[in-house]
């Protein structure tokens, strides 16, 4: 049986996977993003093939079915010339020309990485079966993906799903996209922290991130708590807006600030309830997303396995 | 040659036109909705009835290919059991059976006036040749419909496009489906009127609307023009989020406020370019509508002759 080399690409870790026609994961390896400043593009693509190359001989070297890939964006796509924000050394990066070399004969097929998720969240996780679903990941950024009659949505360019710049408060704090008031700049982990450190919160550790703040919301901690409520809101009100437009049957919502948990998901559901109030709206399930971290590498392997569902393009 | 029969319900009028496969409107006629308190389901049905029957035999009973209809929510779809707000007459109203036991043996399809103005928009008008458009009506409510991937988007229950319902202040005012900061709640055109009334506008008539509020806007009526910047910031924002989420390539604006022009269209664009940064979303095209009132009455005939991008449902 063949199966779909499934890869990951974030900004602090490279993963890759070995995927089965029903979404199991075989095998699975990772290494650390080369991402230190003076990094080179190469260098990166070296580690990248050689994390590729090892899963696959040490699996016997299986017949594939091609390459799918998630990576953080931006990219060109369907082509798939990359620049993820948080690795500079890959700036307009021929990514799927590079592994069409590499695997010759294959499908390659990129996406957005939050798109991904969504896309393994619809696929196998908590939107299964459902035809009209988001899925979010709230990180270190908000990102996400739409699912609408059953099929991604990739809008003009690729770039459908950013519900993280659905924007909550129109006078709110400035967004790294150049915005101002996007659900990303309120909710994304580093700025919750930074607004949490400012409300006197004192993380255990200096480089403390969305996913220790969301512990110490669990642990009591009232700043912590009162961060995820903000979080909470600011993700309601965006899925309020995203439902009205979409007339959506499921939200996924994953990444390391969902491990809070009902601090974030009850303050989340108020805020939703306050804004959407027509019947059809109200119907929507928000749910926590269920494969957790292999959520990428399962929807990266459905860019190729269901691709009259998650790939439209050539 | 077979024609369309397409039909418009609103509160105030009832609309009908035969529509060439082109979208031509070959003759149209209308005729006030039977509106009073106490006008019953029947009594309206049988206006509407003798409408369409006049219509038709008036044309010489030409070979009909279907009949459409765009009908002011919310219904049920795409059974259309129609309970349109501005008509009490109608609570759960069997049109979509009535009207196939008018017209036994035609496709009968019903959708919402405002998707139906967005479909005319894409089929024809302003967003014609573009995969991905946004289509609104910014009027006595604010509605639209969404195309993506060169499809209607009807979402889980036929309600997509509720663009009215983007929320565009979390703080502000209170909306009429039972929300708060909705973008139908800051721009409809009679809040604006009130909104204009409070800050010390003198309308001509008691009776005044958006359209006159946009028409004293050209006439340099500062209330009236702040009202229309208002209205425009607002709208802007919601295009912001919409584009974010779904990549647009075009907005098309119709309904009475956008006869302000740029009074309107200008603190529009201003909202958007603060918020909408990201290259891809920058790109998208927001324009007056072109198809004027028989953008509802095109769409309705396109839901019949251009069913494979219109009418997903039985």
């Amino acid at each position: 049986m063949s199966v779909v080399l499934a890869v990951d690409i974030g900004g602090t870790k490279l993963a890759a996977a070995l995927v089965e026609p029903d979404g199991r994961v075989v095998v699975q390896d990772r290494a650390p993003t080369p991402n230190a400043p003076g990094v080179d593009g190469e260098e990166l693509w070296q580690a990248l093939e050689a994390l590729l190359g090892k899963l696959v001989a040490d699996a016997g070297g299986p017949p594939l079915a091609g390459v799918g890939v998630g990576c953080g964006g931006p990219m060109t796509w369907p082509a798939a010339e990359v620049s993820p924000l948080n690795i500079p050394a890959w700036r307009g990066f021929p990514l799927r020309e590079r592994l069409r070399d590499r695997y010759p004969g294959l499908p390659v097929r990129i996406h957005n990485d939050a798109i991904c998720v969504a896309i393994g969240e619809h696929w196998l996780g908590a939107g299964r079966g459902h035809g009209n679903v988001l899925g979010m990941v709230v990180s270190t950024g908000v990102g996400g993906g739409l699912i609408l009659g059953g099929r991604l949505v990739n809008g003009a360019s690729g770039n459908a799903g950013h519900i993280g710049h659905i924007i909550v408060d129109p006078g709110g704090p400035p967004c790294e996209c150049g915005g101002r008031g996007c659900l990303e700049a309120v909710a994304r982990g580093p700025g919750l922290v930074a607004w949490a450190r400012e409300q006197g919160w004192r993380p255990g550790s200096r480089d403390a991130t969305g996913v220790e703040l969301a512990a110490d919301a669990r642990g009591a901690d009232p700043v912590a708590g009162a961060a995820m409520r903000r979080a909470g809101r600011a993700i309601g009100i965006a899925i309020a807006s995203a439902t009205h437009l979409c007339d959506l049957e499921v939200v996924a919502i994953g990444g390391g600030l969902s491990q809070a948990g009902p601090l974030l998901f009850d303050p989340l559901a108020d805020a939703f309830r306050t804004h959407a109030r027509m019947e059809f709206a109200r119907r929507v399930r928000i749910v926590p997303a269920e494969l957790g971290q292999t959520a990428g590498l399962v929807g990266a392997a459905a860019l190729v396995y269901a691709q009259d569902r998650y790939w439209s393009a050539g």
